[in-house]
Formats: structure tokens, sequence, C-alpha cells
């Protein structure tokens, strides 16, 4: 990958959603390049149930002897940044201008479109926590990556958007036979591919679900100025997971009921396992959510018990100290005659008031219970008054040792 | 069960769903072992209306002679961390690897699928509160554990997490012939086994209804710090349960109305009943999670209400004492000319007017209706002016005597 | 009704839902009966057009000869504390062991479902609020009772979990021949007593949004401390009358549409009007529901204004006196050559910069709108800089005479 | 109209929705008149292409020789005070008890019934402002009247619950000869009279928008307490708009897409139009109530900026004075060997340190952004501060000169 | 356009949607002109695979020469602001009262309507951002412009409320001979207007992401008194656009699935795309909205943390000071016999207490973490106490000591 197309990665990898569209007023079908995307480079696999090659390709023009000469033949473009070879291949395989236009327009939702000679499938990718900035722990959002695929009788056409995937392990189970990719045809080629790309959502799902879960403690036990703004980032994230699997669902669906004769019976049970996986990742996602809005209730209501705390404490010393504070005033004053000037015990009974005045006040704050343990707010006050296990079902949140 | 399996069980209590995968980028349908699984234990039940054979199998091969002999054979295996046994029942049973994949990798959605000769269902057990940390009044979260069923002419082959569930009143109806279940097959059976895991929610459900009763009397009577926490934990948990229920729902509701021949028409007279079932649980799961939403938003205006009687006395003491405290600042300023200080009568005025200020503030305020019972800000005030009972509909929270 | 059974049914009347349930781990279809239930008492009305008779009988073996001999036989049982009382039953009318089970499990959701030669439908009657506590205005909450019904060819059996129902006038159109009752079959017996159990709901409905619009006055005028906490208790019972009415009216629905021979088409077309009024139901229902939130959402608008106000209040008193007090504490120094003390204007010079000070912060306030008329936080202030009409359209709540 | 049905009417206004029901226990279809309703007048109006003849009618009998003789006769009944003149035009038309029930329960959600040989119809006419209390700016609530309708052949007939309606312009076109009413038959009539009925809501759902937009103007740029209470006012009376409108809809729709031969093809056409009409209407309750909610959010977020505004004054004031207060008092302190007092720059050396602190603490407010002309708290400062346009992308609420 | 235009354009401007009625109570199927429209231009271009004209009209008696010449003939009119040329149109191309009635009441949702020869679509466009004040940037609000298109068999008439559009595009295509128009029909056409409309709305809707995107920034590091508003404005007219393209999603769904046969299948293709394109506007409004949602919540909860921080700093003032205010004020007493006033260490005792009051208070605060760097609360530090990155997962501001 050429510096320049990393800098264009970086200046996406801010958008929720990376995408890129025609000049407007263009005629429908026009492909347009978008001047920041990766320039392609093409590598084929051609495989049958004996043979197995795997080349790289400079000029689409040099996959013609290499097509239907095996049962299978995967042609996989990492980058968008020529229009040639997007018209070469679009002519080679001869797909129609308006997929050709969504390959380049990279921001289209995932789908299916049948055409009659091969079907047209849009899934987005999950950026690589591992080799890329997704993971979910620092400040980078989560990002897609938009793959394009042509399913035909006998070949896979997928088209991405920058180098790097998550399909080697497919290349490797081809190379070594493992599996029954060898065996099978373009259609399970074509679900294999989608599989791979739904099995990378569980892996940055789980870690929102091991983060949530760190949070809820945190919110609970020791609420901090940040957990809003992570539980948040979380939310937001979990909507880009979402907006991503949502119609890719739809789409899986489409694949295992549809009456596509390019999908057989065999990997129609498959694509039904592919749909299981989209369904509980939808399922997390909608969970995590859910948690997410119960976190920053719980949240709220903690910085309002913290208020309350403030205030106590500020309402304490200022019922205490404001009176006695008046008392002094007014012995403070310098009339002539003030009669108690001159008494004998004026001085330690004036002390005795105000010291019997402040302990009043102290009695009284401790009986409407505002003094006393309550540090953190949300605790469970654990005191002897409560006895019966029955008034004290839910044992807060005495997690012992953290 | 072993130490090691137990001590894997409690860390998996922590999370709310328990799951395992494969390791990414493995073919579809590869097998793969949860290291920290328990080992497997193989019970088998064998049956007819005449005959009833219960025996441990350590090695599946022994299975062999048992099979096919009476009407019904129950196969039940607890304990998913040996790869062989599970492979070779896989054999001996003629199970598609998808679904043995499914098997394993625990963290499965309930569903049905259909396979050609037997019916593929899963399930999810709750946490039995009784003997595990279930119980919703500690800490602890609540908890489910998959079942795996595989149901066919003659036989009912399940598998579960850990020893243990709640499925021995259907051995014991079996033994003794008690109920329809030796008479009727392996339908019914796989019915039964999903009624008793279904029934399992309804204490569990009911438990936390009685806890949100409760906590809504406290809610309403006297709000403490960790009110809001225990709600949102029933929330949690209950999300848990629709999490587990809802699509259960879905796949009885599939058994119900499916065209499988496998199951019998008087067995779905008792799945629609088992339907039912599900439908009243989801439902009591709305409910409560409706109730959790009213009650932290009471909550939450029983917390401001307290800082509004926080912020009112401040502001009671506050407004008294100030002025009075600078009028007494005024007369202990030490001009040389300051001509009350030399009369006679200008002690007791000033002491009269500050008098005069403070029983007018208090008289303020007593108007305001800042003064007085007020204690507890939830509290309907019962005072005297309010005779017509049209204007005071509801006695609000009246309990007698608690 | 014995002591035991009425102290039974009002420990349950807490309950939000009353619910019995066999042990756990009992083979389906078991029949255990609830010891707190009260005793069943039978009674059965038997018609054709020119036909009355109304019979107490106390041995099930009694009702026989009874049988098929007029048009319709409508046998009603209160209480369901017997067991043999019930199996007896469920042999001469040939129930099914599954429908018997509901009869006793109280708790049901309510449904239609055909057998062979009878429909089942459960229907929950509201607690009768003139003879019960159900009367929404003190603090017993709402309750339900199943009401468990079987419609055969020329019998109804009723069941109910205590004595006292809103049926009398059923029977007394039936002994006195008014309506169609004695002309009809036992199929418009069936829907005169749904109708009946859903025109109960309608006085209980209605006065909860009579109770909700006195509330919405008190939160627009005079909001007070218990306002939100009867706002919630409405929002609670309103999720019972939910409850029990959705289902039902997918019931009604059923029958209104299904294709039972035993429901005539004339008598369909009174469902289709008990339909009308179930949907007429569940829309206040939902209504009421909103109009709760908007009261909550008003009465914490207020919470937060009455706060407001409190802090105005402080501050206005702490902004001006803090100042001045420190002025006159400046003076209270005992500095031996503050010049001023010397001076001969030096003490009325400070009382009217003090003045001028104090009356300047009034000003500022009374710019900023802080001070005047506005008590009541929520009142809209009809000052006089309002003149345009344009600018005030909706007079707020100026409920001339209240 | 009387002056008791006057009375009548003006203690309904009250109620969000009219309604009547007959006494519970009453058999299913038995007529009760509201004693507090008008007495009905009747008006028949018959024409046909040629022909034209308007009439009023006391006896319900005078109708007879009027029927059938034109193409279209529409008879209209002002007020369901009578009893005998609503059975017998129930005897004249052949309508069903049920229907005639329906008419005198007014309060019916609006629907299409479908009899042999006519249709019932229910429709809710606004409270029409101009002549009643429905101005929405008023503290009148919005109400709604029952507008019954039988179609058959060759006639229509309407109930209302008052006189005066909003129907006078089709009498107006029918006599005039305008439009297509003269030359269609009764299902053009009942269109006419439904787009009517529908056309009223126009004027009124605008004249929300209009109210909508001032309150946003005030809640954005001088909220004050009203604004909420007037906001919710909106929200009430958009729930009996929508209350009213959604099942209409459905009604609509029902004769648009249904089957009866009563409406004739080209009529569908118009009716279609009618549909879009209160799909429109729907479309702007639903998108007012949005608006609604946000306007509620923004006003919540204005008080909650001003609590922070009159704190933070109280906290700078109070940060500010209460330290040179304290210092002030140590030198009010009476001690003989104070060694301060008899320096010689003792007293200006305390002054300035009071200043220094005094001027310190203003600065540090003035850092933190807490000085400044924020005088509106929801206005947006623009300081100087900010020059990159960039980072102020939408310029507030700087409506010029309002 | 004239002056008069521009005026009534402005003035509607503030609405968020045009609309103009009828006068109620007029026969459906009136026409009414909205004296502030526009007066109409009419601009025809007929073209064939061979020929190309483009021609301005002013009577619309012109027309008849042109039409049926070519292949495709498209009329278009600029403004609604003359009865005559509408009425002519209608009687030209035959169209149906209701439909014209709908060309000139702007305010239309968008839908389709099939007729015998031709259908009728209305779309809205967006005003647009580049010519008109549509920037959502400043003040005004996002409008929308209704286009009304009836397309037959070989014509395409099309009504706009304004001059100026956004379909010059095509109208060079067309004259140029690029893309496909020349060579297909009407529908085609009409398929080519649809999208452009619709390509408008993905600049507007993108110009909302950037600003959001910026506003999250703000809310997270440095939230502001505008935010709130500047959010609210957003969700405002995302409502705006969300109106105008759900109906506009069917309508185009009607196309592509619908059966008439004035589209062709291969243009069906095309509108499959056009389908697209609004399922993913309505795809990006739904996740703004959310996003603005989610906004709102951390705006408040930051207000609420300055709040906190307001109210920390007045508490930890007083609760220092107020203390020590009150010892000076008791050694300010001016009793004769206070002892300690003769004592030689009293007043460096008094001081050395003062200070030991006052250090420990700050101790107690820095214990609780109220004092230190926690200027905005929302700020997440990534300061370099935090290495272990188990615990502290999402750089939080990290309270050292707990």
């Amino acid at each position: 990958m050429s510096m320049a197309a990393k800098k264009g990665a970086k200046r996406r990898r801010r958008k929720m959603w990376s995408s890129h569209r025609p000049p407007m007023y263009a005629p429908p079908g026009t492909l347009v390049v978008d001047p920041t995307a990766a320039k392609p480079t093409i590598r084929v696999i051609s495989y049958g149930p004996d043979h197995y090659l795997d080349r790289s390709v400079t000029d689409p023009g040099d996959l013609l002897p290499l097509l239907h000469q095996h049962s299978v033949t995967w042609v996989n473009v990492d980058g968008l940044g020529d229009l040639e070879t997007i018209k070469r291949l679009g002519e080679i395989f001869g797909l129609h201008k308006l997929a050709q236009e969504d390959v380049l327009n990279v921001g289209q939702r995932p789908k299916v479109d049948e055409y009659d000679t091969y079907l047209f499938i849009v899934a987005r990718m999950l950026d690589r926590p591992h080799d890329h900035h997704g993971d979910p722990r620092n400040d980078h959002r989560l990002g897609t990556e938009q793959l394009s695929m042509f399913v035909g009788k006998d070949f896979v056409l997928t088209f991405q958007e920058w180098p790097g995937d998550c399909l080697d392990a497919i290349r490797m189970r081809a190379k070594e036979k493992r599996g029954r990719v060898r065996d099978a045809g373009a259609d399970y080629l074509a679900y294999a591919i989608l599989d791979a790309v739904i099995d990378e959502y569980f892996p940055v799902i789980e870690s929102y679900g091991d983060l949530l879960e760190q949070l809820e403690d945190e919110a609970l036990v020791r609420p901090r100025p940040g957990t809003g703004t992570r539980v948040h980032k979380i939310k937001r994230d979990l909507l880009v997971l979402r907006r991503a699997m949502w119609p890719l669902r739809e789409a899986v669906n489409v694949l295992q009921r549809g009456t596509s004769s390019l999908i057989t019976a065999e990997t129609r049970l498959y694509v039904r396992d592919a749909y299981d996986h989209c369904v509980q990742i939808l399922d997390l996602v909608e969970i995590y959510r859910e948690l997410c809005t119960g976190l920053l209730e719980m949240y709220m209501t903690s910085i309002s018990h913290r208020l309350n705390e403030v205030m106590r404490l500020l309402t304490i010393i200022s019922t205490i100290f404001i009176p006695l504070t008046f008392i002094a005033g007014v012995y403070g004053m310098n009339f002539k005659n003030q009669p108690e000037f001159n008494t004998r015990f004026g001085y330690p009974i004036v002390l005795l008031v105000m010291a019997a005045i402040g302990i009043t006040m102290m009695v009284f704050f401790y009986r409407k219970g505002w003094l006393g343990r309550q540090e953190n707010a949300l605790d469970i006050d654990e005191g002897d008054e409560q006895e019966s296990p029955k008034d004290e079902p839910l044992r807060g949140n005495g997690h012992p040792a953290r």
C-alpha cells in the first residue's frame, strides 16, 4: 500500500462509514474513481478438486486464459483506484453498469441483487482490530470496508477497498484442500467468504461486551466523569455495527430462501448457518445497546446522587455555623449598655449555648441520616438497622476484592 | 463434577451468556472443544410401554446394542469436553457437521433446524437457583446453559454443558410409568424436556416479581441509595431472560405449526400448551421491564425531591440568618460616632428588630409551605387543607404498618 | 364464602395477577388444587325458548339428568378448591386434561383454544369495584380474576375463582326472556358472558380518565409531592388492564374470524361488536398511558422549577447581604489607625454606600426578572411586557375560579 | 338548541372524548338515550340530476313519501335525545340494533361496518373552531363529535350529536348543482361528507403547527415558565387528533379497497384522494408530536442552564466575599496583643491584600468563562475566542428582529 | 422570477413544508391557484434517437404540434400561478381533476397514483443549497419543493413550484446524447428525473453528518451553551428529510414492483437502483437521529457535571471559611472577661488553630478527589498514571487514590 493510499485510509477512518459517490448530475451508471483510493492489485486463485493455482495479475487481460479452466476461479481485486481495470473486468465478466457503479461508490448497504447470469453481493467488513486502528479501546472509531462480490456459475469476483482482509484462511483451506471448499462450487466459495466476513464481527462485539461489563462495575461502584463518554462511544460504534449487519442479515436471508439456481441446496444449509450467526450478532448488538442505555441512566443517577452529597455537606456546615456566627456577631456589637458584657459568666454561657446549638444540629442531621458512612452515594448502606434478609434482597455491589 | 470443571463454571458465571466459538478462520463445520468444558458423561434411558432401562455408558460404542430396541431411546450427555465422544455420537446418529458445531459452540440462540431424519433443537436452561448461584438475591448474575437436542423417530439425544438439570422428574415419570411418557414416542419426550426447561423460568421470574413489589414499596415510601442499583440489576437479568425466551417461543411455534412428520398431532396439542407458557413468560418479562422503568423514574423523582428538601433547609437558614448577621455586623463597626451605641435602648431595640425580621421570615416560609411535616418528600401531605375527597382521590402510600 | 377463602382472597389482592401453578416437575396435564382456593359451588341454568330452570347442585353427578334437556345448559362453578369436583366435571363434559389444568392454574392469559367438540375460552374479569377493593381511589391494586369457559353445542361451562360476578344481568335476561338470549344458542350465551366481562372494563377505565384529568390540573396548577406517586400507580394499573385486554382482543378476533362451526353467523355479528369494545378499551389504555408519561414529565419540570425558585431566593439574599456584611466586617476591624473611624460622616456615608449597593443589586435582580410575581413557577406571567396576542397564544392555566 | 342541551354540551367539552354508554348489564343492542343529549331535528335533502328538495321534518313517518323518489335522499338528524325518533328511523331504514346502539353510544372509534344492504360508517368531526370553543388558543380542550352515517343504494342517513356542522357547503353544491354531487349517487354523497369532515382537520392542525413554531422560537430564545405547559397541552390535543384520525384512515382504506358493491369505481378514485388526506394529517400529527418532544427537551435543558447560571452567580459572590469577610473577621478579634493593630500601614496593607484576593478571584472566574455576556444561557456566545467559521457552523438563534 | 414571487418564496421558507390548499367547502377537484405562486413558464424538450428540440412556449396551445412527433416529449412547467395554463395543460394531456388539484395544492406527500393512460408521481425536491438559503449552517430551515410528474407512453409532464431545479444535467445529457436517455423512452426519463431528485439529498444529508461529527467533538470535549440548540435544529431538519423521503421510498418501490405497463423491465432495473438510494438516505437519517439523541444526552450530562463542579467549588470555599469566620467571630465578641484576650499567645494560637482547620479541610477534599485537575469534567485526560490496560480500558480521568 502506497503512502498516499495509507494517508487516504487514515483520513477516512474518522468517518463512521466510508463512502464515495460520483459527481451529481452524472448519468446513472457513470463510473468515477475516488482519487484517494488505492491502486488495484489483482490475484487469481483457480482450483478444482485436483488443481490449485494462485497467481498475481497486473493486466486484466491476462485473466482470460485462466477463466473457465477449473471448476472455480476466484478473482480478488484490492483497491478501486484505477478506472480502466474496473471497466476491463466488467467487460470480461459481463457486469451491468449499475453494479459496477456500486462497486466504485463504496458506502453501499449490504444487499443481494440478482442479475441474469450472476449474483451481485455487497457486504461490509469490519476494520480488522489487529492490524488497523479498530481496537475499541482507543479513540479511533469503528470503521467498515465495502466488499463487493460477483458470483457466477464458475467464478467469484471480489472487490475490496484496501489490501489486507480476513480471507487468507479460505485461501489456505483451498490450497491445502481442507474443508469442503475444493470439492464444492463457486456458490460455496461465496458462502465461505461471507461467513468469514460475518465471523469477524464476533470478537469485536465481544470486546464491547467485556468493556460494558467493566463499565457497569465502574458505574455502580465508582462512577467517574469519563464513564458517560465511554458508554456513548460504545453506543455509537454499536450503531455502526447494526447499520452494517442489519441489511447483511436480510441479504443472507435472500440467499437462503431465494430461488436463484446459482446456489445449491447443500450450500443453502450452510447459508442458513451464516444467517443464524447474523441473527446472533444483531441480538448481541441490541442487548448491548439496551445495556448502554441502562448504564447511562445509572450514571445520571450517580451524578445526581453526588450533587446531593455535595449539597448535603454544604447545608450541614452552613446550618451549623451560620446561626453560631450570628450569635458571635450579636456579642461583637459595640453598644455601650449590652448588659451581658459585664456579667461574670456571660462568655462561658454563650460558649455553652453555642455548643448546645451545634450539638443539637448534629443530632438532627444524624437522625435524618445525613451524617454517616454514605461516602459512595450508590452503596447500599449495610447498617445495623437491617436485619431481615427479606428487606434487603439484592446485596448490591459487594464485588469482594477489586 | 471435577474441581477444574467447577472452576471453569465459576469463571463463566460472570458472563451473561455462556459462549464458545471455534478459532476464527476454521472451515465451517470444524469441531473444536472448549478446554475448560466438563468431561462428558453419557446416560442412556431406553423404554417402551413395557420396558425401562437406565444405564451409564462411557464408550459411545456401547450405545449401539441399545439403540432401536425399545420405542424410545434417550441418550443424555453432560459435558462437552471431549471431542472424540461428540464425533463418535455424531457418526452413530448420523448428525450433520454444522449441527455438531452448534452443540460445541455453546452460546447459540434457541432454534429448531429441520434435517432429513431428525430435528435439531436448541434451548437454554436457566442456572438452577437451588443448586447453583442463580439466586437473584445475591450478586451473581442470572446465567443460562445451552441444551442441544436431536429428535429422531425413536431416539432423543441431548447435550448439556454441565451435570445437573431439571429433567429428573421426566426420568422419574418414565421409570414409574406416570403420565403419558412411557406410552408416547420420542416426540412426546422431546416436548416433555422442552416443557421442563420452560417451566424452570416461572419460579425465577416470579422471584423478580416479588423483588419488584418490595422495591416499589421502597421507592415510594423510603427510597435508599441502593434502590436504583437493584432495579438496574433486575432489568439486566430480565434482558437475559428475554434473550433466552424470545427465540425459544419462535422455535416452539415452529414445532407447533411446522410440517415435520416427526411430531404427531396429539403431541402438537401439548406443544401448543408449551407455547402458551412461553408467551406468558415473555408477557411477564415485558411487564416487569416496564415496571423497572417506572421504578427508576420514581427513584429519580425522589432524588430530585430530596435535593429540593436539602436546598430548602439551606435556603431557610441562610435567608433568616444572613440579614441578621449583617445587622450585627453593622453594630460591630468601630466608628467613633455611631449614635446608636450611646442610646439607652439601642441594644434591646436592635434585638427586637432582629427578632421581628426572623419571625417575619419564618412566617413567610410557613406561608410558602416550606416549613412543616414534609419530611419524606414523596409522602402525600394529608394536611387539614384537603377536606374534599374529590381532590385527594388516591390515598398515596399509606401502607398501614410497616 | 368461608373466612379462610376470604383471607386467601385478601392475600392475593396484593398481587397484580392472581396465579397458581402445579408443582414443578409434575407431568403435563397434572391437576393440582391451590389449597387457598375457595370451595366450588355449582349452579345450573338450563333454558330453551319455553323453559327456564335455575338450580344449585352440590354433586357434579346431579348434572347428568339436566344436560341436553333444553337448548342451552349453563353450568357455572364458583371456586376451584376441590379437585374431585373439577375432575368429575371434566369427565362429564369430556374435557382435555390440558384445558382442565389451565382452569386450575389461574394466571392464564386470555385465549381461545379449539378442541374437537368444544371451544376453551379464557378471559379475565376485573375485581368488581363496588363489592371488592378494586376502587382505584384507595391503595389496593387493581386485580383480575380468571374466567374459564367451555362452549359446546348445547352447553356453556364456566369456572370462576371466587363467588360474585358480573353475570347476574345475563341470568336475569334469560329468566325474564329479555333480549335474544333465550332464543339463541350456547354460542350467543358465551358471547353475552364475554360481553359482560368486557363491559366491566369501561367504568374502571373511565375512573382512571377522571383521575388523570384531576391530576393534570394538579400537576399544572399546584403540583404536590404525591402527584408523581399517584400517576405511577395509575400507570401500573393500566399495565394490568392492558395485560388482560390485549390477548382478550386477540381471542375475540379469533372467535370473529375463526372457522369454528360452533359460532353461528348471526352471533359473529355480535362478536364483532365485542371486538370493537376491546379495541376501544385498548385505545383508551394507550392514550391514558401516554397522558401519564406526559404528566410525569410536567411533574419533573415543576420540581426543577421549584428548585430554581428556591435557589434564586438563596442567591438573591446571599448576593445582597454577603458584600454588605463584608463592608461591615471591614469597619469592625480593630486597627488603631483606620482613618475613617474618626471622620464625622464616616458612619452615615458607609450606611449610604451599603444602601446604594443593596438597591443596585435589587435593581439588577429586578431587571433579570428574578423578582416579581413568579410564585408558582409554572404560571404564565401575564406581565405588562406582553401586549401582542400573537406572542401569547395559549393562555396557560387560567382556569378561572377553582 | 335548548338551554339544557347547551349546558350539557358545555359540561362535555371538558372531556377529551364525548362518550355515552348504556347502563351496564343491559342486553347487547339495547337503545338508551343520554338524558343530556339534544333533541333531534330532522332535515331531508332529496335530489336527482333534475330535482332538488330540502325540507325539515318532525315526525320520522313524514319521511316515507319522500324516500326512493329521487336518485339520492339524504336524511340528517341533529341531536340524539329522543329514543322514539331513533327507533322509528331504524325501522324505516331497516337498521341493525347493534348499529343503532353505536349511534346512541357516542364515543365510538371511526369504523366501517358492512351490513347486507347498507354500510355503517362512524367518523369524528372536530369541534368547529369558529362557532364553538375549539380555538386551540384558549384553555378549552380540543373536542370531537361523533358522526354516524348509513349509506344505502339511494339514501344517506347521518346522525350528529349537536346542531351545526361542516356540511353546508355540500348542501349548497347540491342545491346549486356545482361539482359532481347532483349527478352522482349516494356513495359520492357519503364520500363528500367524509371529505368535508377530514378537511376540517387541516386548519386545526395547521394552527398547532404555527403555535409550535412560535413556541420553538420562545424555547430557544427566551424560555419562560409557561412554555412547558403550553407544549404539554398541544401534545394532549394531538393525542385527540390522532385517536380520531388513525381509525378513520383505516375506515377510509376499507372503503377504498373493500369489495362492497355500494361504492362505484369512479367514487373509489375520490376515496383514494380522501385516504391521501388522512395520511397527510396523520403525518403532520406525528411530526408535531416529535417536535413537541424536542421542545420539551430544549425546555428542560434551558431550565438546567438557568439553574447553572443562578448557581454560578451565587458561587462567584460567595467565593469572592467569604474569604474576605474571614480576613476582616480576623482583624475584628479583640486580642490584646494582635501586633498588626499597632503598625502604621496595617490597615492599608490588609485592604490591599483583600483587593488582591478579590481581583485574583475575578480573574480566575473570567478565565473559566464564568463572567461575561452569557445572560441568556442558550444564546451562542459569539465572543472573540471563536474566529474559525469551522467551529461555529450553525449560527444559532439570531432571528434578526423580533 | 418576479419580485413578488421572490417575496412569496421568502415568506414560505420559514415553513417546514410549503403547502397550499383550496378553500374549505369547495367541491373535490376544484382548482384554486395560490395568489403568491410564481407565474408559469413552459419549456418543451422533445427528442428521439436522432432528434432533439428545446423550446420555450408561452401558450399551452403551442404544444399541440410538438406532441407525439418524437419518441419522448418532456414538458416542464415552472410556477403554478396561473389557473388557465394548468387547466389547458390538463385538457391537452387528459389529466384527472383530482391529479390537477394535487399539482396545485403543493404540500402533497410523495406518491404514485396509477391512472388509465398515465402515472401521476409526486416527489419533493430539497431547496438547493447552492442557489437558495438551504445551507444547513445558517438559520434558515430546510425546505422542500413539490415536483409533480405525469408519465405517459411518450410524454413526461412536470410541474415545479419555482424556477431553478436539479434537472439541467438530464437536459444536457439528452442534448449531447450522453447516457441512455436519448435511446430510451418516457419511463427512463421519468426515472432519470426521480434519480436526480433523490441524488440531491446526499450532499445535504452528508453536511448534517459533518456537522454532527463536529458537534460530537464539541459536546464531549468543550460543551457550550449553544450545542443543544444546534443539535435540536439538526433533529428538526432530519424530520423534514424523513417526511419527504419515507413516502418517496414507498412510491419508488411501487414503481419497481408495480404492474404498470408504462415501465419497461430494463427501466425497472434502474428504478431498483434508485430504491437502493432511498433506503440509504433513510438509513442515514435514522442513524443521524439516533446520534442527535445521544448527543443531547451527553450534553445534559455535561450540564449536570458543570453544575456539580460549580457546587463543589462553592462547597469547598464555604466549608473551609465558614467555620474559620465563626472562630474569628467568637474572638470578636466584646465580653469583658474573655480570658483568652489577655494571654500572651492567644492570638498566634488561634491563628494556628485556624490554619490547622483549613489545612485539614483541604486534605479532606483532596482525599475525596474534589480538588485536582478536573477542570473539564468530560475531558478524557490521557495522563501518565494509567499503566494497566486491563483495569482502565478506556482512558478515563482517573481518581488516583481510592
